[in-house]
């Protein structure tokens, strides 16, 4: 066998082996690997070259007729090699590969934007500007596998409760949550806006699927530049009918647990992961306190927030502080919720509704809805909105629409918990914000 | 117990019974049910009340106290029923539910728009200006709880290989296959547009993801009224380093095989699904028709096309009529192709690409791509394309980009097949198209 043409290098449309997948047992055998060339040490007689693909690196070996070829190759190149697995004396792996033939597949040409092994480390800008070339990083490529495992078990965790998955649209006719911060366009000469959220059509969906989620991106005409916002993100939402906010909080508080339980035991050596565990509460339940707790706390500790205030960042960072982990504040002012949150048969000032929150940072946020359509319309009046701006959303109210609740859990910032990162933008391959349109 | 009030009726924030878990073995059991009325048969003494929910359906009776509270209720309201379950003389079902307690959670009101249960058959317009309600009829949410199977089915198949998966923005700095048919809005007063595809990004993270997928929305401002076409449309793509069409081929092959075996499974009783078995090829393999044996095929049934013509609406409808389940037609004419498709080492007019097709309806499109930048940029001049527009994307192919080769999946389509429905509007919750950006 050889690799002398692409086809050859295709090897029958598969690459023997992923370097993740070569071990000791495979000593003696021939294999090929295609990777890029991470690294290359020259000394002499020898060179070593250090060859990585998305699952893991190894060293391969040259000698004789393949050094002048090996040296020249420039370091991210793409190569496949053919070679024997044999014992190695290196420090940090039991095997390395012989090379007896090594091709170029595609050629890195220099200078580099960035370095790709991350060991010279650029600004957040530089690397979104070279993300492709910043993925090569195993610590970055990383954190976007550990993504795509959370998302996995997201969904199972809803599919095992009854959630059926759902798609609704994105382009959407009219302002969902009343209309600030939309991208708005020409649709076939009509006004049309990018949808912030599912929230209208999974509350319509409940009257016959019962309990649906979503997992899709939402667009924020999003003018902060802060560490936390994107104008595109990615959210997890559910609705379910004929329950309530305590309910939809279990299967929040199931879905984080499922989830920290998961990624710890397939990133274990993720130290951020390791101490997740731990900041799910003593007793391994997430703690609630219901805003009215947090305002009190808030007082003994210097600052004087009236009943009725939203929770400024300040605010948030002083409870971020004393509860250092997941916690839920439930019980909201109904004044500071949207238009189809409940409000307390009891106590009609606070509403049936949480947000869910890791130390200072907003998670998530809930509650149940209001599924009385006079009750309804009468709010989106005292909210300043005009009811016949959502015309066919009442609609559905009038055909038997059960009690329900729901969540949406903001998915980018969720993964900036799992990976203890600080910007929003180290956990989205291309982020968009005020600045940023490319790549 | 009682369900005199809210609280009551949400019972502990769980139903006790899904109408689906309901069997012969609680029979005596005392049981609560939440759903909707879908008819009321009153013979007097007795009234019979058909109560479903997204699981099933069962009957209800009320005698004595609950006569009169029962006949007022509407159908398509929606109820929560207290009662034991109890042998039934009924034909279709062994068990039903003694009512000894009913609460209304909320009112339908008449006149309905369509006909909720879909026995008085509504026209396709009127069924989606009326989703949330069409969508009680057991036919019409079958078609979604499919569509989440099948969504799950194509996830398991893609992880099993390999594949991770991604998300890239839906908002693009430029248009990405070169600028017909996209939305275009302001992006913070410059010109943004909605991706069409994913097919730059994830060519862009095979340098060192290795594999990837993405399932998600995309757009095109689609001028056209077919029973085809959608201007927001779900789509299912992949990509994977270091190997060629041939391989991308045999990872679609196996997903389609196996979402077949899957839902065949699991919707035994819908004819559709057990025919679609049967379409896999009579040795259970998808059937490979190359460019030009479709043109001799053509030839010989009277339609005279050219090398290089593309395949119109009227050559596919024969060539479904021969080849009516699962084919592909594979190594189109390299100038039928888009830019980044690779032609043939050996013949160059030739390109490795493929379409899947079912009958005459285009499913799915693929190929190998180019990976060395200079052949990338003279095809983009050829098609009269600007490279200078593709700068962000061109400058990866100097970070060692290694042969490539992916696909993507008109998803719509393929639940159209799956379904053996007629119109993508049927499979798709909320259309969008010329006419329809409501609801």
């Amino acid at each position: 066998m050889s690799i002398k043409n692409r086809r050859d290098m295709l090897h029958n449309n598969q690459r023997s082996h992923y370097i993740g997948q070569l071990n000791e047992s495979l000593t003696g055998r021939r294999v090929f690997v295609a990777g890029w060339v991470e690294d290359i040490r020259d000394i002499g007689r020898l060179v070593f070259v250090i060859l990585r693909d998305s699952t893991g690196s190894i060293q391969a070996v040259a000698r004789g007729q393949h050094l002048n070829q090996v040296k020249e190759i420039s370091r991210q190149s793409s190569v496949v090699i053919g070679g024997s697995i044999r014992k190695s004396d290196a420090r940090d792996s039991p095997i390395e590969i012989g090379i007896e033939e090594i091709v170029v597949a595609s050629r890195a040409a220099y200078p580099l934007p960035i370095d790709g092994t991350g060991r010279v480390s650029s600004s957040m800008d530089k690397r979104i500007d070279s993300r492709a070339l910043d993925l090569r990083n195993p610590s970055v490529s990383g954190i976007f596998k550990l993504r795509g495992l959370v998302l996995s078990s997201i969904r199972e965790s809803l599919l095992t409760k009854g959630f059926l998955e759902v798609n609704t649209p994105k382009i959407i006719g009219t302002a969902s949550e009343g209309g600030a911060n939309l991208f708005g366009f020409d649709y076939f000469k009509r006004k049309a806006y990018l949808a912030q959220s599912p929230q209208l059509y999974k509350e319509e969906l409940i009257i016959s699927l019962d309990r649906v989620f979503e997992i899709g991106p939402y667009f924020r005409s999003e003018k902060s530049h802060t560490v936390r916002h994107l104008s595109e993100f990615t959210s997890v939402d559910i609705e379910a009918a004929f329950v309530d906010y305590e309910f939809t909080m279990s299967i929040l508080e199931g879905l984080v647990k499922g989830v920290v339980r998961k990624v710890s035991g397939a990133f274990s050596d993720l130290a951020p992961l390791r101490d997740l565990a731990l900041k799910l509460g003593s007793n391994g339940s997430i703690e609630k306190l219901t805003y009215k707790q947090c305002l009190e706390e808030l007082w003994n500790n210097g600052e004087k927030i009236e009943f009725g205030a939203d929770l400024t960042d300040s605010s948030l960072r002083l409870l971020g502080e004393r509860h250092t982990g997941f916690y839920f504040i439930t019980d909201w002012p109904t004044e500071l919720k949207p238009f189809y949150i409940q409000d307390k048969r009891q106590d009609p000032e606070l509403s049936e509704s949480f947000d869910l929150q890791y130390g200072y940072l907003e998670l998530a946020s809930g509650g149940t809805r209001l599924h009385d359509k006079e009750r309804l319309q009468a709010r989106l009046e005292q909210k300043g909105l005009r009811p016949e701006n959502f015309a066919d959303h009442l609609k559905v109210f009038d055909w038997g629409m059960p009690p329900h609740a729901g969540w949406g859990l903001g998915f980018d910032r969720f993964m900036m918990v799992l990976t203890d990162c600080q910007n929003i933008r180290e956990v989205v391959l291309f982020p968009r914000d005020v600045e940023r349109l490319h790549p």
